[in-house]
């Protein structure tokens, strides 16, 4: 596969964007030591920008991201890609829509996952970012498709960019790296609150027909229109 | 409505306070990637300085945060203002000594709110800053003045400047913009006691009496008299 | 009082030391806004250091600590002393080994606090401070003498040198500031500890003969001959 | 014993890393105080460089550390060795392959310690590291062997690197120091999940021959070949 002077200026954005995304992780406490992972979907190619395996987060650079094609093959960096390579790979392959995937073993989300128990749509907050349950995933072994499939398979028809795959941790995705690492703080922080809620007691639902209000105004009057990012650049010019 | 150039420098200062008031609320951990908001009124004009919505908190500047009339249109600034402006400025329409409205999804706070369940009032910090229990409000849709008519109903008539909307999260008022993130503050830092003390067995209560003592102290006679701010400017002059 | 300029230097030197130690208070996450204070007796005379009413920790200088006598009245500062400066004051007045006081709100020693139970000698690390359970003491309202008899009737015949006043808090006590702020932060340590620990099931007890051994090494033999600080700073010479 | 200039120079690097190492204890929130204590052992020579005694992390520096010889004699250093000495130089006599050992009394891992219960392998993370069930060691006195007798005993046959000390806390051990921190961090984080799982039911477990695979693939697969540090190195000469 070549890569052209194009394609390498957006790999080259796309592995800034994947280290700073990567320092959101151990920002909220997510990681710990070198656990977890970002990647990034070169758009328009068969290609991915992915930490590497092991890799420290407090000496992680730009440079340190590998490049691997969506079998998970190596095609630019010096360093092994992440061991979950695969099930990000198989992500990007099913889901075309899909342009980032997260993968941690935040605290509170993982302990839903152990047990294999959805976190229930109780708060608007859910509703919003979610749009109902959160669904568990199959328990899987690492090392070829099964967690990739995992993934896909639960995701498919959810409005939930998150999985919890059983014994193990959350899954995030999202139309770009950015969200899917939005979608990771925001399914550990309703893990966190349901599950203390729920320690003392029982927590009404919310009204399917709310949860979908809330989540349809969420995803489309929220926020600026055309993004925050690109609004304050607009704004600062 | 005309902006007067001394109302023009109230409200840069106002936007200033609100900006390094949300930094209050990411050092307290109360908020997470762009939820929550503080606002602060314009004191003798019917506007209010509020954050954008969406906004990331690491980058959020005074010039970003917006001016809004108390129906929650925009007067002056780049952005589209926060989706809980329409709350906002129902509060300060029908509370006139409120000058300031804060809205987290703090973790503990929003445990409370997910079950319907009052904080009740068995610290001194309760008594000092609440008044006696923290109560609960309804549960809202947001989109019209749902959100702060369940506000102000609930308020009203309470010695508590923060109310636990179910399903949902706290909001708070204030005096002024900081006192409603103070309030914020506190509301965390008791719901998380309470509910840490009660997982192990029962609390016993607070005398009645002892609960206005305590409150009527801390309203009163705690701090600097004229506030700790200007005693401290005054002091350093 | 006439104050020398022994006393001063002194008094200049326990400002110092006082509000560093404030800062041990935020960096453990003991107290929040401004809850909590820390008071430093002045040695051979009837005099103490201790924190303004209602004082910001992040603006807080060694200026700005006040110094009052033993019946809490002020004697030098600008500012009004903590409005827990009587409690204080009759610590010092009662126990004449006691050089510095300290008192938070921390979460997980006032759950206990709140509940009114005492924390159980279930871990070498509370044997080793504490010399057995953590005691709690009376409910007391502010105002006068109260909380400070409180204190002084539960550690006057304890090894521990801390009290959990109900629903109230802990104060903690130590032959200097610095030792009274490491008992305030180890007693929210095992609090936590032993919280979480009996979340899950019965913890059994530590022999009495085993406390004692262990109270009496950490307090004989743990650490430097002389003292850390001193150690260190003759070392570094 | 004589220290040649090549043994000293090593024992000058291990100095600095331990001395970066126990930055790793307060960075996790492991230790508080003065609290735990990191030690490696000088390759090929009866020596070990371990914390002083009772020394602020603060203002820890590698110059600090102290020499010892595996019977806990101070060879080299200003301070007195850490209290718990004794126990890391009995683990070097008896176990020559582990090149650091780590002390902690981090939250959750001592909340398992207290109530004498191992850590269950039900989550993937588990069984990378720690190859099955976290064990518990026996109640053992400081101030002679029985500590480190208590850990030799316990994880002789394991393949965990962690222990969990009865009514005090974990110990980790591995090829190097840096390795017996990692198993510290990790062991806090599993007992923390596991523990927060289980608070709300009960966690189906994974297959023993899924652990073993799992551990094999995550000892033999999971980083760079070589070490992530030395790849990095090279990476970038």
């Amino acid at each position: 596969m070549t890569i052209t002077a194009e394609v390498s200026r957006v790999i080259a954005e796309l592995r800034q964007q994947a280290c700073d995304l990567h320092a959101q992780l151990t920002h909220y406490e997510l990681v710990i030591w070198t656990a977890g992972n970002v990647s990034a979907r070169v758009p328009g190619r068969e290609l991915m920008v992915i930490k590497p395996s092991g890799a420290d987060y407090d000496s992680l650079s730009a440079d340190d991201m590998v490049v691997c094609d969506l079998y998970g093959n190596l095609v630019d960096g010096a360093l092994a890609p992440s061991s979950d390579t695969a099930a990000h790979a198989y992500v990007y392959r099913h889901m075309p829509d899909v342009g980032g995937v997260v993968h941690t073993h935040s605290t509170y989300a993982t302990a839903w996952a152990a047990r294999g128990e959805p976190i229930p749509c109780v708060l608007t907050m859910v509703a919003d970012e979610f749009g109902g349950d959160i669904p568990v995933g199959p328990f899987a072994l690492i090392g070829d498709d099964s967690i990739g499939r995992g993934i896909v398979d639960t995701l498919r028809d959810s409005r939930s960019p998150a999985v919890l795959m059983r014994n193990h941790g959350p899954f995030t995705i999202g139309r770009t790296a950015r969200d899917a690492v939005k979608a990771a703080v925001m399914v550990e922080d309703v893990a966190r609150t349901v599950h203390i809620s729920r320690q003392l007691g029982a927590i009404p639902p919310i009204d399917p027909a709310d949860v979908t209000a809330l989540f349809e105004r969420y995803q489309n009057v929220y926020g600026q229109p055309g993004g925050y990012t690109d609004t304050i650049q607009e704004n600062n010019r």
